[in-house]
C-alpha cells in the first residue's frame, strides 16, 4: 500500500465515523482533515465532493496538503462505498468476511441498517421523530443479529459493524443524557426497550462494540455529548412547541364540533 | 463451483432481470423458478424470502425441486446483494472490475442508479410520475457516464451495467410503444430528450447494452410489451382522470378568487 489516502471527515458525523472505523480496522496510514459541517470551505464541493457531503476520500496522486487537493487523485464519496473500497484495498484484513456467503450476510445487514434503522434513529434524535418507529427498528435488529457470534456476521468486527456502530453510539449518548429533539420522557421509553428482553442481543452487541479497540480509538463520547448539549435543547423546544400547537388545535376542534358529531340518524330531532 | 444455485425470478421484474444478467455474465449453472408476482405461493415468504420479494437465490445445500426448498441452503435476497454475491463467487470473471478504484466507481454508479434514476423511471412508467424528474435524472446519468468507455465503468459489462440495463430497457419499450401510466404526449418528450444532445452518452450506452450478448439472452421485448399492453391503459386512464380532476379544481379556484388576488396595497380603494 503505497498510494496516499486523505480522509475528509467531521468529528460530529456518524457517516464519517464509519470510515474512521474502517481505516482503523485495516490499519491504513492516512492523513485526515476536519471539515466544518456548518462552514464547508468552497473548494470542498468544487474539488472533492460535488454533493458537498462528508466524508470523502482522495486516493493516489501526489501527497499534498488536504486544503489543496490534487486533480490527479481519485475522489471517493459516500461512507458505505468508501468502506467497501477500504476493504478492497486490504483484502487480507478481517474487515471483510473471507467467504462470499458471509459477505452477502454483511451486505444484507448493512442494507437493513441503512433503510430500517438509521432513518428512525436520526429522526428520533434530531427531529423528535417517532419513538415507536425507533423501538420497532431496534426490535427488528434483534431478529437479524446472530445468536452465536460477537458481532453482526462473525466474531470479527467487519464492514457490517462499522456501518451501524456510530449510530448506536450517538443514540446511546443521546438517551443516557436525555439530549435529543424528542420530548421529555421518551428517552426512558427507548432505554427500557433497549435494555429489555426484546433487545437482549442488540444490547449485548452494543457492549461488544463499545469495548472494541477501533471503536474506542475513534469515538469521543465527551465531544458527542457536548455537541448534543449545544444543539438539542433548541430542537427539543421546537418539538415541544409543535406538539403543544397540535394538542391545542385538536382541543379546539373538539370544542367546536361536538354538536355536529352528536347529530346521528337516531337523534335527528336535533337537526331542526 | 460445485454448490447448487436456484434463482427465484419473474419475467416482468427488472430487479430479477438484474440477477439473470449477472448469472449469464459469469456463466453460472443454475436452476430457475418463475414466481408469479400477483400470486406468490405461500411457501415463498415462509421458506425463501420473508419480505416476499422477487428475486431471491438459494445457494448450497442439496439440489432439490425449487418448490420444495431445503432448510440447508443459504437464502440470499435483494438484487444488488445477489449480484455482489455472484461476482464474489466468480472473482475471475469480468463482471466485477479488477481494481479497487474501478469497483468503487461501479458502486457509485449503482448507488446513483438506485437513488436518482430507478425511482423516477418507475414512477413515470407505473404511476404517471413527473416527466421533468425523469428527464433530469437521464441528464444526470449523462454527466457520470465515461467519455471513453463502452459501458458505465470500462469496456466490460459489469455489475454497474446489470443494475441499470433492465430499467432503461423497460423505459424504452414503454416510450417506443406509448404504453405507461403517463398521459398522452409525455413519451415523445422523454424520447426527444433521450435521443437529443443532452443525453448523447446515455443513448450510445443504451445501444451498447441492447447489443450485448447477456442482455440479448435475457431480455424479452415482446413479453415486456405484452405486459405493458395489459396493465398500462388502466393506469393511464386513472392518471388522466386524476389530472382532469386537478385541472377542474384549479379552474374553480380561479373563478372563485380573482377579486381577492386583485386586492393589493396599490389598489386599496377596492377594499372599501
Amino acid at each position: 500500500m503505497s498510494e496516499q489516502i486523505t480522509l475528509y471527515t467531521s468529528k460530529s458525523s456518524p457517516y464519517a465515523h464509519r470510515v474512521e472505523l474502517a481505516l482503523a480496522e485495516v490499519g491504513a496510514s492516512y492523513q485526515s482533515h476536519e471539515i466544518s459541517l456548518q462552514h464547508k470551505p468552497r473548494w470542498y464541493a468544487h474539488r472533492i465532493n460535488p454533493a458537498n457531503e462528508v466524508p470523502a476520500m482522495t486516493y493516489g496522486g501526489p501527497l499534498v496538503p488536504p486544503t489543496r487537493p490534487s486533480a490527479d487523485s481519485t475522489k471517493i464519496t459516500q461512507s458505505l462505498i468508501i468502506n467497501e473500497f477500504t476493504a478492497d484495498l486490504y483484502p487480507d484484513s478481517t474487515f471483510t468476511p473471507k467467504n462470499a456467503v458471509s459477505r452477502a450476510k454483511a451486505r444484507f445487514f448493512i442494507e437493513t441498517v441503512e433503510k430500517k434503522f438509521v432513518p428512525h434513529c436520526r429522526a428520533f434524535i434530531w427531529r423528535g421523530g417517532s419513538t415507536d418507529a425507533l423501538t420497532n427498528s431496534l426490535e427488528y435488529l434483534q431478529t437479524i443479529l446472530p445468536e452465536n457470534a460477537k458481532f453482526a456476521v462473525c466474531n470479527d468486527f467487519t464492514i457490517a459493524d462499522a456501518a451501524i456502530a456510530p449510530f448506536i453510539a450517538q443514540l446511546v449518548v443521546s438517551l443516557d443524557n436525555n439530549l435529543g429533539g424528542y420530548i421529555d420522557g421518551e428517552a426512558e421509553k427507548v432505554l427500557a426497550t433497549l435494555r429489555g428482553p426484546k433487545c437482549s442481543k442488540v444490547w449485548r452487541y452494543w457492549q461488544a462494540i463499545r469495548e472494541w479497540p477501533s471503536f474506542r480509538a475513534t469515538f469521543d463520547e465527551d465531544y458527542t455529548r457536548a455537541v448534543f448539549l449545544t444543539t438539542c435543547p433548541q430542537i427539543r423546544a421546537r418539538t415541544q412547541a409543535a406538539r403543544d400547537r397540535m394538542v391545542t388545535r385538536l382541543h379546539r376542534r373538539e370544542i367546536r364540533r361536538p354538536h355536529v358529531f352528536e347529530v346521528t340518524d337516531h337523534d335527528s330531532s336535533l337537526c331542526t
